[in-house]
């Protein structure tokens, strides 16, 4: 940070001077800048620096990735497929079809969908077209494609990354760029059955990889509402205290009450009785229970919420999914969309975070997802008719995987693993001891290419061969195949095992079926 | 189109007299609009008028995805599925790693690449972060990633998203927002050797695609430099006359003759010695013979490019696939940063193209690939060093396989084939002909999940077995396990097989197993 600041400062200093032969539009300092300002401010004068050809006339490249966004590399690529396996196997087990659609929409389509949140949208830069601006969620787009094609029942799923301009937490999985996995069905159906269904997902996906122990909050927005009215909150308050319960898995009770009664202009009354309800957890033995509370029981809304919340959990029992399963009055979740029941999933064993900085921690807070919440969704059975001319319906419901954070979970685990992760999958290696057989290697190496065998070959005239080994040592290929005079006379090649370091004669007309046959 | 122009006539006049109450910075009208400006004026007026709350003051959604930009429904993807499969699995035979980058990168990272493209660049609003970009290809995020590694040699692919605010040309596959896989080969390498595995890797994923006859044309920067030398051509000219020779391939030889002496003033007669080199075609042999050629001999780059040639031929010999490989001198390539090898896969087969319309014929040229052309690359041994503060150089060569075009032709057989593109995996659904089994129908279904079948069920309490039946139809399932009463004393399910309408019982406990051999 010091390092930057005084290149900073020197930067500030070199442009003064210059200012009358630069237009700097996109500079505004204040005195109330914060941390992650500055650095945006830096990255800007570096980028404008290299423009201007540094200070020694030549091209100075600032070399990173924009902010709050990383590169993938092969470990962590082969992570990723790890999991997206995983993930996708699911959701196909489950019937889903998949769809995408284009990483920007018109700016319309997105607005008016997630209150508060709609200021963290990436915009494009008006270049004479279109208004558009990067999706935030794989959501809205959908009840757009919905809309769109006049879609009335789908069950589908979508993996793509998705964009926003949050104070990133980068050590603690959370980005500007970041995948969603979601799966919806849309459709006028009978209720909770699929409902159900995404909770089983969900449940089927945390099991399968495998994170230690989990726990999936249910909970309704016709409950929460019903809560609201019978506590005396007035209707125009509900979202905004609803986004205060929301915090309940970070802050104590008394903080939250002090938010409603200090900020929020709740009489302290009325907090407390929130505070009772929210307190609450259990499972279809409290929905019954709630029915029969005396006030609880006179709004219909809310009525209806614990009557579906029975009805869930009757079939999350037929799914057997019920020991991780808790409705959790105090659930509320930040999206504007929701209508019915929404849920969210916590993994117990939660990253170690790292101690945290001053950036961080005057980081926004992520729509209101904790730390160690890692799926999360709804019912939505109003958003495809606001796109629809005609305000036609398609109640949906969906879950969407928030992985990033999983995929910090399964690099640290792979990084304490003694287990090597294999960045290919590459079987053999072509490799000879002698000189002038590269021609010899690359007519074995196409040999085995054209019978489907995963293969390599170093591109030097004359490797040596400990370099050859070496190269499979460090990749993880397990056989090299090797080529000399005698070999090449006799017909045959020699095949080593690297990790035995075994080596026989193999005839070359057999090399394919025995490669095969030892890499299953 | 006469809609929309009332639409718009009618918005414009409406909105003048509101003009006094709203700002409309994004509207400049001009009278040498082109349709496709129009268009997009139009696209603004709507969103704008959404933003205003229409004529009725209600929310009008203009309903679809950003201008060049397309959704991809279930069938699509099942397509995009099946290619992307068959090119990554010649990735892995050919040992490559994948990394991934973000969507966006820095403004100044994507400066001065694509000269003349650049302009063809979305950046991203200025929000009052780090001035950004779309991705314009994935070699330059490569080459960053590679220099911000500092990493010397790698063999990756990429497959991603890039974006060009090009004139689209839907039809013919040509889209803003399209597909790049990328395979590349990072390190300082025997000559030839990692580029002929690139022209083996088109050869193999353009074979499987089994799309029809293609051809490989390759050709080599230096060849070409040294020809423009000794034609007479002045080195400030070899960039721009590089960029005529490119349209060859669309062009009369007259055409590109006349824009060489008439727009870039080039001597006829240097334009003719340019018209008999560019007219060569061969192979190995024809580099022999350039080699002999007394005036190309004469230039070091030429000799060089040549002597690589010629190197390379052999090589692709041993690969056994110099029946697709052409060596054409007229292959130029609109990009930048190649520096050696340069190669283009053109199909035989066609897109039927549509009528153009008049904005397609006003469309600006896609970097110079021809229509029929779904692969190319080149060698570029210093674009990394533009990247490193010290200017290392880290050689690469490279090939980008073009999947729109690819999709197109694959759509279109699929829609004349009779036979059914299944958008699921579902092996079987559980059915039930009599009511009140909904709980029976779920216990079952959850059972087959659980032993890692892929089931469905339909979200009905009493759903008809005919409707039953006909989901299978629609969407290919090829089994149904029915459930009735006499099913469940019996301890058996009804197993149909949709398309031969036989019906067996099959013990519970066999169910799974069942299912299993007879959906292999």
């Amino acid at each position: 940070m010091n390092a930057l600041g005084l290149v900073s400062m020197r930067l500030c200093a070199g442009l003064m001077g210059r200012r009358s032969a630069v237009n700097l539009p996109f500079l505004r300092f204040s005195s109330g800048m914060t941390l992650s300002q500055i650095d945006e401010e830096v990255a800007k004068l570096l980028q404008l620096k290299a423009q201007l050809g540094g200070d020694e006339g030549k091209h100075v490249f600032v070399l990173k990735t924009a902010k709050g966004t990383r590169d993938y590399n092969p470990k962590q690529m082969a992570i990723r497929e790890k999991v997206f396996n995983i993930i996708v196997s699911s959701f196909k087990r489950h019937g889903a079809e998949t769809i995408d659609t284009p990483v920007f929409e018109l700016k319309e389509t997105l607005t008016g969908k997630y209150g508060e949140d709609s200021k963290l949208i990436y915009d494009l830069k008006d270049q004479g077209g279109e208004l558009l601006s990067l999706r935030y969620d794989l959501t809205v787009p959908f009840a757009r494609y919905l809309a769109m094609n006049k879609i009335t029942n789908i069950k589908r799923y979508h993996i793509a990354k998705v964009y926003r301009r949050d104070n990133p937490a980068m050590t603690r999985g959370r980005y500007r760029e970041f995948y969603q996995c979601d799966f919806d069905i849309a459709g006028q159906y009978d209720a909770m059955i699929p409902d159900a269904e995404c909770l089983k997902i969900v449940y089927e996906i945390l099991h399968e990889l495998d994170l230690g122990d989990f726990r999936i909050k249910v909970n309704d927005r016709r409950i929460l509402d019903g809560m609201f009215a019978v506590c005396g909150v007035p209707d125009e308050k509900f979202r905004t205290i609803c986004s205060t319960v929301d915090k309940l898995d970070k802050m104590a009770w008394e903080d939250v009450k002090k938010e409603m009664v200090n900020e929020k202009g709740l009489p302290e009354d009325v907090a407390d009785q929130i505070g009772q309800y929210v307190s609450m957890q259990g499972g279809q033995d409290l929905a019954e229970r709630l029915l029969q509370d005396p006030k609880l029981s006179q709004n219909k809304q809310a009525c209806a919420g614990l009557t579906d919340m029975k009805l869930l959990f009757s079939y999350l029992q037929l799914f057997q999914v019920t020991d991780k399963v808790v409705f959790d009055l105090s659930l509320a979740r930040g999206l504007d969309y929701y209508t019915g029941v929404i849920y969210e999933a916590i993994l117990s064993q939660t990253i170690p975070a790292p101690v945290s900085t001053p950036t961080e921690q005057n980081g926004a807070d992520e729509g209101g997802v904790s730390v160690g919440s890692v799926a999360g969704g709804g019912r939505y059975d109003g958003l495809v008719g606001m796109f629809d001319p005609k305000g036609r319906k398609v109640p949906c419901v969906g879950v969407s995987i928030g992985i990033e954070r999983i995929f910090s979970i399964m690099e640290q685990k792979a990084e304490m693993s003694s287990e090597k992760v294999r960045t290919t999958e590459t079987q053999v290696l072509v490799a000879s001891a002698q000189k002038n057989l590269l021609e010899e290697r690359l007519k074995l190496t196409n040999e085995l290419w054209n019978a489907g065998i995963k293969a390599e070959v170093l591109y030097k005239k004359n490797p040596k061969l400990l370099s050859q080994l070496q190269h499979c040592e460090e990749t993880g290929i397990p056989l090299v195949a090797i080529l000399g005079e005698q070999e090449l006379k006799d017909g045959v090649v020699k095949l080593r095992n690297v990790a035995s370091r075994e080596e026989v004669d193999v005839p070359r007309t057999d090399l394919v079926d025995e490669i095969k046959k030892r890499t299953l």
